[in-house]
């Protein structure tokens, strides 16, 4: 113990060599001269220097202007780790041997936490470890909506509403920036789907724009200051999103006064004058595979370099567009790389790895758990029978540009055999999905059916049998790219595990995913958790969960269907999802996820917010304090948090909002506060969600504004989206 | 002038928002707390960190300790620019597109200039280029003394006195390190010929070592504070210099209190207990080359990695040791990449390369000027032939290590074509020396008579020839590895200017090289030049002084001998050079050099400290403040130098003083002060040089330490070692 203390003190007096990135407050008071710094400098620079900071000059840096010292842009994948070191001009690995990190967990497990302190740890730790590899950029973190289950990339994301994602972005961003690194949030907008997204027009009204998939951007950019965005891939009414007018100029930029940085995703940019005019700032990616000599020409070719040139020369273009651009690329720079006070950053060091498995452990769901199948007693000597792909499979290779090179991975394997030290781990694999990340390979029918021998072996020696599926990273899987091809789970797991049962009922499934799949044997299993993807620190975090070391608390950020034609996007054909290769209808509208289920009255298997403890909450005493409300007004709900059970714990208390009666069409009811609640064993906690009224607002497309609708509105209390334990009635006037 | 002066001012507010790094004052004060805070850090650090911060993790880095955010090393060739970027692990060039930079001249070049302030301008210049590109040292600059003229990299070094080289090392040092980067001098020590530099071992006495090879070592530890050393190849009284007890546990950081960090040659460790214990801090560049992958197990077998921590462990090596290596690391990094308050540095800027052009101006020597041959007026209509393949070939590839990847690189014949627009410039190769580095390539003689006939066409339709001979980078030239094999001129430049003299007599001889050359045809030919390797501005910086734009005041650094057998080293036989691959003896012990050719009246072509001027300067009214100082007392040596012709121009007086009937054998005389004085044309201007007596101290073995001796000794002043204008006896009583 000493000496771990002593390692604090000793992190506190190395930062304390260095300044800490100034407050925020110090940075308006310096922000000021540094918009002078930045004019003298732009007035200074010929048009071939600016020209050239508007673009890439390998693959993931820009350059500054060397014979001012401004440096250069360099930035990196990704939002679950620093990405492992890329060759200058093409796609692979430099095989340095400084570039191992910390793995985090996805963006889902986080989100499943419900606890933006978390969010706040992460985005410092990530950042910390970003500024350590001389990052500038960090390409993160992604707050897409989940739309669809088949989207290969939802692991990345932070789940179907707008509010959750929204609360748990903005303190991402502040901890990552806090070390003098760029937060990237991506991808703006409208890629939920990975099928076609390099081309894809995606058709969505303006109210579903807003009310939800712009809102978590949106938070990034007026509470998390992010200060760069990366466009999308896919188009947006006919525009391709890195160059979209409405998107960038009007909204992100106009609306939302956004001072930052509009970074390309990775060659999504099409169009020389569109993104000159339409508020791209810097063109990453694109086209220069593969090339590794006289690769300046090649950058010469990108549509904001030489192309742009010539219009500007020509006087098609004023220079006035490009200094904005070089203004707002100076700005990140005096936030970052020419901030006078960064700190240096560190990697794997023990309070990253503490964060990644509190948030791990935070973010793993228990969705069903009968007859207390958990937490797993540690001290029996039993025969755990393990069995299942991937309790043992890398889930940090693979999914592309969120790959990483952690410098530990602990599978669930080797978590359950540390921490089980009485038991009697046996493994079996039981099903393979290949080691091809391109191209779905299934093993023959032969090597199928050994492995599912082998499986029913194990099981039938087993007191207890913990089955390890779910998706893995693999092409076609949770994998940037392609979308999944089917709801159900891959590579035969669902007839593995009819035929376990059939050797031993007692069976927790222990589901490794970025999605919701098809449960078909819900209810012939014993228990089932959720696990997402947990990084450097999984079998812990979830030998953790399992053994009872920590209790869960984590909640579903995205509804878990009964098949896939219950999800919204899928139930109005094919032009809703994928699309027809050219347009795609986002004919749901705003009922996305629950808001779909609920209103639709279609129960889905899991719901939105749902997620058991090892112990049992009570919420009682909840109220609203008044019950009528005018604009510009918080409404403060408050109650208490009994722990029931013997075991302490956190409750996610959730505050779902619905309008009585609305005059336009609404979802039955929205999420619109949240609070996690730690209530120690018999004990009491309370809680206090405070509600902005014009929060309550509909995106109202007659007057292309937000309106706060007068009337009733039905407030739902609950731990759950489905479990609401009070309903109360207020009215706004 | 106005966009001149405002970049100038925007320059300086840009250093506005990078606070400077902080005076020598500040840093004394701060050195307290930084002491206890490296304390602190290695009290914390594991026995595995600290022995892998001790050697490279790739051929240019070596690791920091990433939990605790302590950075890693970069390091780079080397003395004249930074190098382009290294692969991780084989030698192979990275085909980065962000690491052209300036190349400045050689320091043989800026030797020549006998002016320190120029020195300080080229270590602030490279500094901010280093820092620019990443790098936290420099390695650079070399001080070996000039011993042969066959050493192939004596264009890397400061000539064969070492009053001189201390003079120029000190501000370089003090220039690059204001940037927060580290000088590394080199290499220590004795490493004076490049073949069999790996293994050879050289015996010298304790005199000559103390008097010759070391006082610019000296001088960079005492008086430069430079912050890192590079130990040599070779070996010293049987052991490696990388790891040499007396050359760095006593001389070093004994006697010279050095606080900086010992660092190999690339590749020079060879034993672990001396490595650990004989005074290294970090290995590098042991035996990795070509490996490109599992690298971290292959720098795990340095000398100071896993056999290190072995020893540790085992107590055979005390933990003290070690802990001393990781604080100098440890310091050095406070110093550089953990510093506060680091500028951001730049590269080619225009300061940098008036800088690089100032110094090779200086630094042109020019060594016959028969009827004023130069300086060629570019105003009238004439036919100039530039012959020989140096006024067309690139000096900034290759050489070894200090080859650069220039930015830009400006041939002689370019820089004369641009100046000289009214003449009609014709260009001839006249000889060949082939594309290959390695293996010296002769053209065929069909092809050498073709180009000789070019050659001879060209002189004889010439007002003017301008023969550009000399040396190249070519291996067994001016190039690390090995050294020349021969005296004369290579590639038949010998027989080609007697056959272009048969055609025109009106021949100026431009040499290129970094070492002196047998000039057979002195007498025949009108003018010499020795231009030195110039780097970025070769071409324009020739064009200067051909043109008179730039009157030269550069002054030879080292003796030209007329034969090489002249030369000290070589009158002794082949023990005393190259050695019989096992060891060699300096049986010329102190007399190297000028002290050689002025004690044993051995006429040179050139001496020491020779350089003409385009005008003429007379030396009066030289005398010494008094006749009989004492110890630690100042002699001060003034006068007037008048500047009798039509230009303005630059002379540098320099004060040699000897002993008169030593009771040990002393050189004739040696350089104790110099300045260089500007002098507008018929103006007179003054001069005031002050020497410490303690400085006519000579190593006395008998008490190893430096003794003052009484009696008389003759100060000799003039304007080269072989042009003395005034002789003053004193006495030291």
């Amino acid at each position: 113990m000493f000496k771990s203390t002593f390692k604090k003190l000793l992190f506190v007096i190395i930062c304390n060599t260095m300044l800490v990135i100034s407050t925020k407050a110090q940075e308006n008071k310096n922000s000021k001269s540094i918009e002078a710094k930045i004019d003298a400098i732009i007035s200074s620079l010929t048009l071939e220097e600016k020209v050239a900071m508007c673009h890439a000059q390998s693959k993931f840096s820009s350059p500054g202007v060397e014979r001012l010292g401004i440096p250069e842009l360099w930035m990196s994948d990704g939002p679950h780790g620093v990405r492992g070191e890329i060759n200058w001009d093409n796609w692979g690995y430099a095989n340095w041997t400084n570039d191992s990190i910390t793995a985090f967990p996805a963006l889902t497990c986080l989100a499943s936490t419900f606890n933006p302190k978390l969010a706040k740890d992460y985005g410092i730790s990530i950042g910390e470890e970003a500024r350590y590899r001389k990052k500038d950029v960090l390409l993160g973190p992604g707050v897409n909506m989940y739309r669809t289950p088949l989207n290969g990339r939802n692991f990345e994301y932070m789940g179907e509403d707008p509010y959750l994602a929204s609360k748990m972005v903005v303190p991402y961003i502040q901890g990552v920036q806090q070390n003098g690194v760029a937060a990237c949030v991506k991808h703006y907008a409208l890629n939920n789907q990975e099928l076609w997204r390099g081309h894809i027009n995606v058709e969505v009204s303006d109210r579903a724009l807003h009310e939800i998939y712009l809102p978590a951007f949106k938070a990034a950019v007026e509470e998390g200051k992010v200060w760069s965005i990366m466009g999308s891939y896919n188009q947006f009414r006919g525009q391709f999103c890195c160059h979209n007018d409405l998107l960038l100029n009007k909204i992100l930029k106009k609306d939302w006064n956004f001072d930052g940085v509009v970074i390309t995703d990775w060659g999504g940019a099409h169009d020389t004058k569109q993104a000159a005019l339409n508020g791209l700032d810097i063109e990453m990616g694109t086209g220069t595979d593969g090339l590794t000599t006289s690769t300046k020409n090649a950058y010469d070719s990108y549509y904001l370099a030489n192309p742009f040139l010539k219009m500007l020369k020509s006087g098609e273009i004023k220079e006035e567009i490009l200094n904005d651009k070089v203004r707002r690329i100076l700005r990140l720079m005096f936030r970052t790389n020419m901030h006078q006070d960064r700190t240096l950053g560190r990697i794997n060091n023990q309070e990253h790895i503490d964060v990644a498995r509190k948030i791990a452990g935070e973010g793993i769901v228990l969705l069903k758990n009968e007859a207390s199948f958990f937490p797993i007693n540690t001290s029996k000597k039993i025969t755990i029978a393990v069995i299942g792909e991937n309790a043992t499979k890398s889930m940090t290779i693979g999914g592309g540009s969120s790959e990483l090179k952690a410098l530990n991975e602990i599978t669930p394997l080797d978590g359950l055999k540390n921490r089980y030290k009485n038991a009697t781990i046996i493994h079996a694999k039981g099903y393979a999905s290949g080691p091809s990340a391109y191209g779905r390979v299934i093993p023959s029918t032969l090597d199928a059916n050994q492995l599912k021998k082998e499986a029913i072996e194990a099981a039938s020696k087993a007191d207890i049998v913990l089955f390890f599926g779910g998706l893995n990273k693999n092409h076609l899987q949770d994998c940037e790219g392609v979308d999944r091809t089917e709801y159900k789970l891959p590579f035969g797991q669902d007839e593995l595990l009819n035929e376990l049962l059939k050797v031993n009922s007692n069976i927790g499934v222990v589901l490794v995913s970025g999605n919701a799949v098809e449960i078909p044997w819900i209810s012939k299993v014993k228990a089932i958790m959720q696990t997402w993807y947990l990084g450097s620190v999984a079998g812990d975090a979830i030998a953790d969960v399992i053994s009872g070391d920590v209790n869960p608390s984590g909640k579903l950020p995205f509804s878990f269907p009964k098949k896939l034609s219950d999800n919204a996007a899928h139930s109005f054909g094919e032009l809703s999802y994928p699309g027809d290769n050219v347009n795609q209808y986002y004919k749901e509208d705003i009922l996305v996820g629950y808001r779909w289920h609920d209103t639709k009255k279609i129960k889905p298997l899991f719901a939105f917010g749902e997620g058991l403890s090892y112990t049992t909450f009570e919420l009682s005493k909840l109220d609203s304090d008044k019950k009528v409300y005018s604009e510009n007004e918080a409404i403060t709900i408050s109650g208490t948090v009994s722990n029931k059970g013997n075991l302490d714990g956190a409750e996610v208390v959730q505050v779902y909002i619905g309008k009585l009666n609305s005059k336009v069409s609404r979802a039955e009811k929205e999420l619109k506060g949240f609070e996690k609640v730690e209530v120690k064993k018999g004990e009491n906690g309370t809680f206090k969600i405070s509600i902005d009224t014009n929060s309550l607002s509909f995106y109202d497309e007659t007057i292309s504004n937000w309106n706060l609708e007068k009337g009733d509105y039905m407030i739902y209390i609950g731990n759950s989206s489905s479990n609401i334990s009070k309903k109360i009635k207020i009215s706004i006037q």
